[in-house]
């Protein structure tokens, strides 16, 4: 199914939307996080004027489970060029993401003013990178690999020979199912779309995202996107990472930061 | 006044404080988003059982001004190790400020597992920088000047020559009123204490904060803290930029990025 069907919602009343968790967008049986986070943004976008999400920052409360899930919006403030808004995802009378948006107006083909963001790296190109699996190497289960198509530089690929690099990054090409065009909601995914970049630092079990921040600085061109995932600081079993994606005409279209929790070995 | 007394809460029924937005706590006649944020940071922490303030992530609506104002909590997930609070500040019936906290434990003199955040910077010595001025280059009236002590490196006041260098990064020392300690909510003050990064890029206005995210990770050690700020993509009239905060024994102890509106000239 396409991103744009996977992710989309429908009012059933002022401000709430039905969706519907798609069990294959999932690793490890838990729904990945962008992906949830991108459902949010479809129902804030849908209640003001302006186009695009600018600004995304969720916390993580509980996974839901696969199917329907009701998403409550709130209106903070609908202003001329921007709009805020809150976004909460309910399954079974409990909360499980909320996040709050700035909802305006994303240009496309923006040329920067001054730019001293992190530059596009040196990824290998899409062929020589190596498609992501539906299991990975210790055998669990990664459906949302048979949807997207997730390639990674073989160069960050230490930690599928159990053996990190120690770089604590990773990077490679991502398109969604169907080539479909990135528009900035999809961006909330592809923020969220590589395994963490601690992979490449030792092995770990599951990484729970805490908070998790976007904000979307183009409208992406159509084609596959590049994206770098770079861990910061690795203390008390929690991480930050750095999340930078460009289109597939080099441009810098999201930036993003979340925290984490890790537990090594 | 203290910033414990000024960032002060009192609750008046279940999960709704009262607030004093202090006058002298402004730039030009608006609030510092980072003290409000703070104000909103002890009222997530008055109401569940964790110490700290370990995420904040924030939307600004309106500017709130000057005296009472109600902030509203809402538990969003109580946890054993941490738990999530959503905080809104309104005034006459409005929501100014909303954002959502994680709540946990952070550690003091945290040693890192691994290492690769932004390193502390060359900043010249506290007392050969220069004490921002409670009255700034163009005569606008930052009366917080007169209650903080935050002294920048002489190497980035170009902009107070009004001749900025080009580097879109401001550097300092940031002590509290009375030298108080820094505790996790005054580090979300701190991470938005400097002038934007902008300002040694180009003139500007008023640089209106949209979102603002910190991590805090660790407990600062009592004195000074030193901030860096440092802008990364301006582009469509907004611009990102990342700030890091080390405490008085060099540990870097919160780890912030704000999208932020600009116009130049």
């Amino acid at each position: 199914m396409l991103f744009s069907q996977v992710s989309a919602v429908a009012e059933h009343e002022g401000g709430v939307f039905e969706a519907c968790i798609d069990p294959s967008w999932s690793i490890a049986g838990r729904p990945n996080g962008g992906y949830l986070l991108a459902i949010l943004g479809r129902a804030a976008g849908a209640v003001v004027p302006q186009p695009h999400v600018l600004t995304a920052s969720a916390v993580y409360l509980r996974p839901p489970g696969f199917g329907a899930a009701t998403v409550r919006t709130e209106v903070l403030r609908a202003g001329r060029s921007a709009s805020q808004v809150r976004a909460t995802m309910v399954q079974d009378g409990k909360s499980c993401v909320e996040a709050l948006f700035t909802v305006g107006t994303v240009g496309r083909d923006v040329v920067p003013f001054w730019d001293r963001a992190t530059p596009l790296p040196a990824i290998a190109g899409r062929e020589e990178c190596v498609r992501a699996p539906r299991v990975n190497p210790t055998g669990v289960p990664v459906p949302i690999n048979g949807e997207v198509d997730l390639r990674l530089d073989p160069a960050v690929l230490g930690f599928a020979r159990g053996n990190p690099s120690g770089a604590g990054e990773l990077r490679g090409w991502l398109a969604l199912p169907g080539d479909e065009p990135f528009d900035p909601v999809a961006l909330l995914y592809a923020v969220d779309a590589l395994p963490p970049g601690t992979f490449e630092i030792a092995t770990s079990g599951w990484v729970p995202t805490l908070e998790l921040t976007c904000y979307v600085r183009g409208l992406p061109a159509p084609g596959p996107v590049r994206v770098l995932q770079r861990a910061r600081l690795v203390a008390e079993d929690r991480f930050d990472e750095l999340c930078t994606v460009w289109d597939s005409a080099g441009r810098l279209v999201a930036q993003a930061t979340q925290l984490a929790g890790v537990r090594f070995g």
